[in-house]
């Protein structure tokens, strides 16, 4: 089969990979249809991270070609949702709501498991980690915010419910990538009344507000937070999505959190400091990280299905299997949000 | 009168101030019982925290002697317990549930307002502040107990309830303090099935038995994370209670929380470094703070006067106000857990 393969930064090639095949009674066999690049990908395709050499791609939707013989949930011809990381369903993690924490488990497209930028994938722990799409003939639209439900727009959605997110909420979002846009819809749709993104790219303030973003505010760091604590008359926001992974987006959310609220982070963090001061002194509390997709996936496809929220408008590039690199190039040159990647 | 007062690092004389007089119609006038001497006043006593020289000590109850025109909820002659920190009531952060971080607040014994090692106080905001005991000719034992409520015990609950501790949890608690003896007796409360207290020195592993603790793991560091880890099968504990603030005992805290959980942080923080890396990949919260002290005392003081919690039990050791500073050496010497103050 054809599949993405990182050989370092910068360095991503389409070559032929072993097509997969059942190796555990639990396993399932995905035709990729759809696959899409992740902001977290553009950290080792620009060398700040580490990566396997090897498949890539931990995003993507599918059709169930073949399953192991343990496998009771899925057949053939299923169109699938995986999360962006496969869990065995049963371990004391698992169990208690945290499949991306898995104790058997692991992300697509890193060490050695296939990748979602590719035409096939074994998928480990099948019926645990799939989650099947009811209906047929979707259109291009659901289809596109499917993809998002393997990671983005949960990972978004972590984010508003790692800070609470209740109804009425003032709640700021920081930063206008493509999480942070999904954030938005989470907010929304938690019944937050304002909404502030902190967004510098005018380019994104359209969707941002047609995600539910009531307030944009373009400052960074000092000036934003004065922004923000005067738009919430010095008492700061109800709960502060961060969105970025950096230190100054950190910092200006903490900053921004009134006491006793929670910042909810799923930024991949680099160089970020903690202000523990502002944790102690100020009751603000730090929840987040890798999003347990499995869990929140039923109730987040319901609403894609229902055409309530479109997390795919986050895909303003589009480009097929052969051409996945300059969906990379188009992120990474802050000419696209977040790329789509056509596989069959 | 006469009051503790702060002259510097280990310069803790008893001297003459200012008997304090109505000077708000909100304030009331506190004849000081007993005060008692916190862990953090250890910090600036050692020369580790700055603090303003003059009064000092922020936990006491006492008898009310007179009230300003406005106070409508108090009058002569009530027994009260206060808060460490005063708080109007009316501030967006106080209706919100957070009266330690009242926008016109402040803690006692801090720049120029009176400190509870001394023999009266004008409290401001007495209305808000100021919690009556009900009923009258209180034992010795509740009375002490009615102290730990002014900082200890509410600090040692906000541990817990910051941590989500639910009943059947496995609880762990990083610290053998008076704070940490306290989340105990907090953690047992809220219902925790197993509380494994983390504490090296033996002389107090009698009263974190009595106080509710199931184990006591006496490591530290790493080996203390694999025999909390080795105890929990290898998931970590429910909820982590971090009572110390140093940089090994949030370490520890964020290394035995299973994912999912969160780490529940009340000591005032010293080099403290939030390890970002756990929080992201292990989901793995950080909460806590300044307790809302106000906020616990009602329902925390019904099950002192009911005999069901005993947090006095971690003063053992006790001296007269003109003898305050032998409180402060007993505690920096490490011979006793907590010192009480009897002023009147």
């Amino acid at each position: 089969m054809r599949a993405a393969i990182f050989n370092g930064p910068r360095d991503i090639v389409v070559g032929d990979r072993p097509d997969p095949a059942i190796t555990s009674p639990t396993d399932a066999i995905v035709r990729v249809t759809f696959g899409s690049v992740c902001g977290s990908d553009l950290w080792y395709f620009r060398g700040e991270s580490p990566h396997s050499l090897g498949p890539i791609g931990h995003e993507f939707i599918g059709v169930v070609t073949d399953v192991g013989a343990a496998v009771t949930t899925l057949a053939p011809g299923d169109l699938v949702v995986a999360p962006f990381t496969y869990c065995d369903g049963t371990c004391p993690h698992c169990l208690a709501g945290w499949p991306s924490n898995c104790a058997n488990g692991g992300s697509f497209g890193n060490r050695g498991v296939d990748g979602g930028q590719g035409e096939a994938i074994r998928v480990p722990f099948a019926d645990a980690t799939l989650v099947t799409v009811p209906g047929s003939g979707h259109s291009g639209a659901t289809l596109r915010s499917l993809v998002a439900l393997s990671d983005v727009m949960c990972t978004g959605h972590h984010a508003a419910v790692s800070a609470g997110v209740k109804p009425g909420d003032t709640v700021a979002v920081v930063g206008d990538g493509a999480v942070g846009l999904c954030a938005t819809i989470a907010a929304r749709r938690l019944g937050a009344r304002r909404i502030i993104s902190l967004s510098r790219n005018p380019s994104r303030h359209a969707l941002a507000r047609e995600f539910g973003a009531t307030d944009i505010v373009a400052e960074r760091g000092d000036a934003a937070t004065e922004v923000v604590m005067a738009m919430t008359d010095g008492v700061g926001v109800d709960a502060a999505l961060e969105c970025v992974g950096t230190g100054q987006s950190m910092a200006t959310a903490f900053a921004i959190a009134r006491p006793g609220s929670i910042v909810g982070a799923i930024g991949a963090p680099h160089d970020v400091e903690v202000p523990i001061g502002t944790v102690i002194f100020r009751n603000v509390g730090l929840r987040g990280g890798v999003a347990p997709v499995r869990r929140y996936l039923p109730e987040l496809m319901e609403d894609v299905l229902a055409g309530s929220i479109n997390p795919g408008r986050v895909f303003d590039f589009e480009t097929d299997l052969e051409h996945v690199v300059d969906g990379y190039r188009a992120m990474d040159e802050r000419r696209a949000i977040k790329s789509l990647v056509r596989v069959a």
